[in-house]
C-alpha cells in the first residue's frame, strides 16, 4: 500500500530517473576507479622498472597491448554492439530506427568491461559516449526487471523520452556535470526536442552527478563535493578584453582543427576499408590491428624515447590537471619546488616544444585509437588536445606579456595560461562535436565560469567554422556505417 | 559587392543577431545607467533633508508616486500593451496567435520610458520580462528598417525562430547570462523547440552579454569583465555535505513560497477585479490604484519608520549584492569596520528580525507592485526575496554552527550564508516561473558555480512543489488575461 501511495503521489518517472541516476553514479564510480588503478599501475610498472631500459620498454608497450587485445576478445565474443562511441547509434534509435540487440543485457556487458580494459590501457580513449549508451542499457533493463515502471516502455513516445533522458544521465554521471550534460545530450541526439524532456534529463542528471561526487567524498578523495577538475583561477582579474583577441584566435585555430581530426578519422576508416592489401591483412587476424595500433601509440609514449617530450608517463586525468593548473608551465620564479617537480614532465626540454609535441602527436593517435574495434569514447582525448593547445598559446602570452598586458596600474594582472586552456578544450571538443554546451560543461568540470565569454565566444567561433568544413564527429561515424 | 559577398559567407542571420544583440546591450546599458540614477536619486534626497523626518517622508514617498504615475500616464497614452511583464504575451505570440500592434514601435517607446520610470521609482519590480519583449520589437522593427533583413520575416517559422532568439537575447542583456538566459527563454516561451534555434540564441545571446559587460569596462565601473553580482565564496570548501539538508529545506519552502506568492498575486488582480465597490472605486480615476499603492510601498520603506527593519534605503542592486556577500551579516567578529559599516542597515535591530521583516513585507509588496499598470517584471524583486530567505536560513546555520560542521579537521570551514542566499534565489524565482534555469542564471550572476549541487537541488524540489500546487506566474497571466 505504502509503495502504491508513494508511486502514485511522486509519480513513477521521477523514482525511476533517480534510481537510473544513482546506478549510473555507481558504475560510474566503480569503473573510474578501477581505470585509475590500471592507468598508475602501468606507470608503477614503468617506474619499478627503472634501470633496465629494455624492459622497461616490453612492459609499458605490452600493457596497453594486453588489455586491448583482451577488449577486443571480449567485446567480439559477447556483443560486437558494444563497438564504438555509442552516441551515433543512439541517435540513429532516438530517431526511431530500431536497432536489434543494441540495448540488451550482453552489450552491458560487453561494454562496461570493454571500457574499462580499453581506457584501463592508457591510449587516447574517452569514456563519455559509452557511458551514454550504457546509461541508455541500464534504463532500458530497469524498466523491465521492475514490473512497476513497465508502464513506461509500452509507450513509444514515452519509451524514446527516457532514453533521452537516460542520455544526460549518462553524460552527467561521466562528468559531475548535470546541466552541461543535459545540453550536451541534446545536442548529439536530438533535432527537435520536448521542453518536459530536458526537466526528466536535468532530475536524473542532478541525482546521478550528486551520488558520483558523495561517492568521492565517502571514499575521502576529497574533503566535500566538488569539480572533477577544480581549476583556481584569480575572480577579481580574469582576463583582460584585449585577450579576447588571443581567444577568438583559439577559437579559429580549434574549428579547423576539429573539422581535420573528423577528416582524418574518417581518412584511417576509409584506408582500412578500401585498399584492397590492407584490409586482406588486417582480415587475417581480428587482433592484428589492434595490436599494431597499440604497439605504435604505446611505442610513441614510452617515457624514455619520444614520450619524454610529450609528457607521456602521465595519465589522462594527470594531463588535464596539470594543463589547467594556475601557474605558468613556462619559467615561472614564484613557484614552489614542489610545483616545480609536479610540473617537469612538461620542461623536458621546454614546454613550448613539450606541447607542441604533445599536441601533434595526440591528434593522430587520438584519430588512431578511435577505430579500434573497442568500446572507445572520443571527448576526453579530443578535451585534452584541445587543452593543450589553449595552454600552448597561454603560454606564449604569458611569454609575451610577462608582467601582464593591463599594466595601466600599479596592479600587475598577469597572464592565466590555465584559462586558455580551459578555452581551447572547450572550443576544440565543441568544434569535434558540434555543440555548444562543451561550454556549460567546462564550468562544471572546473569549477569556475570566471572564463565564460572567452570561452562561449571560442566555442560558437570553432562550431560555425566546424560545420562549414565537416559534419560532427558522430554524423560521420553514422554516414561511414550506413 | 562587398556587401553581398559577406551577406551570402556569414548568412544573414548571423548578422542580425550580432546587431540585435548589440543594440540590445547598449539600451540595457543605458536604462541600467538611468534607473540607477534615479533610486540613488530617492536615497541621497532622503539624506540631504536630515534633520526634518515629515520633509523626508514627503520627498521619499513623492518620489517614487511621481515615478509610478508618470509611468502609468506615458504608458496609456503612448501604448498601453506595454503594461505588465512581456513574457506571458511572448508565449502566446510564439504560439502563433497574433496580438495586434504588440511589437510596434510605439509599444517599444511606451516599455522603454514606462520601465525606465517605473523601475526608477524604487519599488520591488524587475526588468526582465520587459526586456524579453523590447528584444523581441526591436528583432521585428529591425526587419523592417533593414532591408537586407526583410527575407527573414517574410517566412512565418523563420519568423517566430528569430523570434525566439531576440527573447533570449532580452534575457541575456538583462543579467550578462548568455547561457541562462538562452534556457530561460526556451522555458517560459516554448513547449517544442528546435535545437538550431538555441544556436541562434546563444550566438545573439553572447554578442548581447559581451557588449553589455564590455560597456561597463569601457565606462570605468569594472577593471575588467566580470559577473555582474560576483561572488568571492571560498572554492576550495563550499559547503559540507551534511548542509545539503538545509539546502533542501530552503528547496521545499521555496517551492511552497512560490506558489503562494503565484496565488496571493491572483487574488489581488480577481479582488480589484470582481468587487464591484472596489472596481468602481478604481475607474473612478486611472491613476488613484498606482498612488495608492506606491504611498504604501513607500511608506512601509521609509527609513525612519518600518524600513528602519528592512534595510529600506538600500537599491535593490545593493541588497542582492550584500545578501550575496561573503561574510556574515551576524555579529563577525573577523569583519572590518568597513564591512560593519556597510551591511549596518542588516543590523538593526538584528540581522534575523530585519531579514524576517524584509522577507514578510518584500512578498506582498511584489504581489502587489506587479499588478500595476506599468511596465512591470516579476523576476528580479522575487529573485531578492529568494536571496533574502536563503539569507536567513544560512545565517541561522552560522549561528548555531559558529565552527562550521566539518569540525574534524584541524582546519575550521564556516558556514558561508552568502551561498544559501544564491541557492535561496535561484530555488524561488524558479519555483514562481516554473523554471529551472535560474539555476544556470545565478552562476553566470554571482561568476561562481561552486554551489552547483545545491542550488540544483533546491531548484528541482522547489519547482516539482510549486508545479503541484499552481500554474507558473506567467501563465497564471494568460489565464486572468483569457
Amino acid at each position: 500500500w505504502f509503495r502504491d501511495f508513494v508511486f502514485s503521489k511522486i509519480g513513477e518517472d521521477w523514482i525511476f530517473l533517480a534510481l537510473l541516476g544513482i546506478i549510473m553514479a555507481l558504475l560510474s564510480f566503480a569503473m573510474d576507479y578501477a581505470i585509475a588503478k590500471f592507468q598508475t599501475a602501468q606507470v608503477q610498472l614503468f617506474t619499478v622498472l627503472k634501470g633496465s631500459p629494455f624492459v622497461q620498454y616490453f612492459a609499458w608497450t605490452g600493457f596497453p597491448i594486453v588489455f586491448i587485445i583482451f577488449s577486443t576478445g571480449f567485446v567480439h565474443l559477447v556483443s560486437p554492439n558494444a563497438i564504438g562511441s555509442g552516441i551515433p547509434e543512439m541517435k540513429t534509435i532516438l530517431r526511431g530506427v530500431v536497432l536489434k540487440e543494441y540495448l540488451s543485457f550482453r552489450t552491458l556487458i560487453s561494454k562496461v568491461i570493454g571500457v574499462a580494459t580499453s581506457l584501463g590501457s592508457g591510449l587516447p580513449i574517452g569514456k563519455e559516449g559509452p557511458f551514454v549508451h550504457i546509461a541508455s542499457i541500464v534504463s532500458t533493463i530497469l524498466s523491465k526487471l521492475i514490473v512497476t515502471f513497465k508502464g513506461i516502455f509500452e509507450n513509444e513516445s514515452r519509451n524514446s523520452e527516457m532514453l533521452a533522458a537516460a542520455c544526460a544521465v549518462g553524460v552527467s554521471c561521466n562528468f559531475a556535470a548535470p546541466i552541461g550534460g543535459v545540453l550536451f545530450s541534446i545536442e548529439v541526439t536530438s533535432t527537435y526536442f520536448a521542453v518536459r524532456n530536458y526537466w526528466r534529463g536535468f532530475f536524473g542528471a542532478v541525482c546521478g552527478a550528486f551520488v558520483f561526487r558523495l561517492l568521492a567524498v565517502w571514499n575521502k578523495d576529497e574533503e566535500t563535493i566538488t569539480a572533477l577538475f577544480k581549476t583556481t583561477f584569480r575572480v577579481d582579474f580574469p582576463f583582460d578584453p584585449q585577450e579576447l583577441i588571443a581567444f577568438a584566435f583559439i577559437g579559429i585555430v580549434c574549428g579547423f582543427g576539429g573539422a581535420l581530426f573528423v577528416f582524418v578519422h574518417r581518412r584511417i576508416v576509409d584506408f582500412n576499408r578500401t585498399h584492397k592489401r590492407v584490409s586482406a591483412f588486417l582480415m587475417k587476424n581480428r587482433f592484428l590491428y589492434p595490436f599494431l595500433v597499440s604497439l605504435v601509440i604505446s611505442s610513441i609514449t614510452f617515457p624514455l624515447g619520444l614520450g619524454q617530450f610529450m609528457a607521456g608517463e602521465l595519465t589522462q586525468k594527470q594531463q588535464i590537471d596539470e594543463l589547467f593548473s594556475n601557474t605558468t608551465l613556462g619559467n615561472d620564479p614564484s613557484a614552489t619546488i614542489d610545483e616545480e617537480n609536479k610540473y617537469k614532465p612538461w620542461h623536458r626540454p621546454n614546454v613550448f616544444v613539450t606541447l607542441g609535441v604533445f599536441i601533434v602527436m595526440q591528434f593522430w593517435m587520438t584519430a588512431l585509437a578511435v577505430t579500434l574495434p573497442v568500446p572507445a569514447g572520443v571527448f576526453i582525448p579530443v578535451f585534452t588536445l584541445g587543452a593543450a593547445f589553449g595552454r600552448l598559446v597561454g603560454e606564449c602570452m604569458a611569454a609575451w606579456f610577462p608582467q601582464g598586458i593591463h599594466t595601466s596600474d600599479a596592479v600587475i594582472n598577469k597572464v592565466i595560461p590555465g584559462g586558455y586552456a580551459v578555452v581551447g578544450a572547450a572550443a576544440l571538443s565543441g568544434s569535434v562535436t558540434h555543440t555548444i554546451s562543451t561550454s556549460v560543461i567546462v564550468f562544471e568540470l572546473t569549477g569556475q565560469i570566471t572564463h565564460i565569454l572567452p570561452v562561449m565566444m571560442a566555442v560558437l567561433i570553432a562550431n560555425a567554422i566546424a560545420q562549414l568544413l565537416q559534419p560532427s564527429f558522430y554524423d560521420s561515424i553514422i554516414q561511414i556505417k550506413k
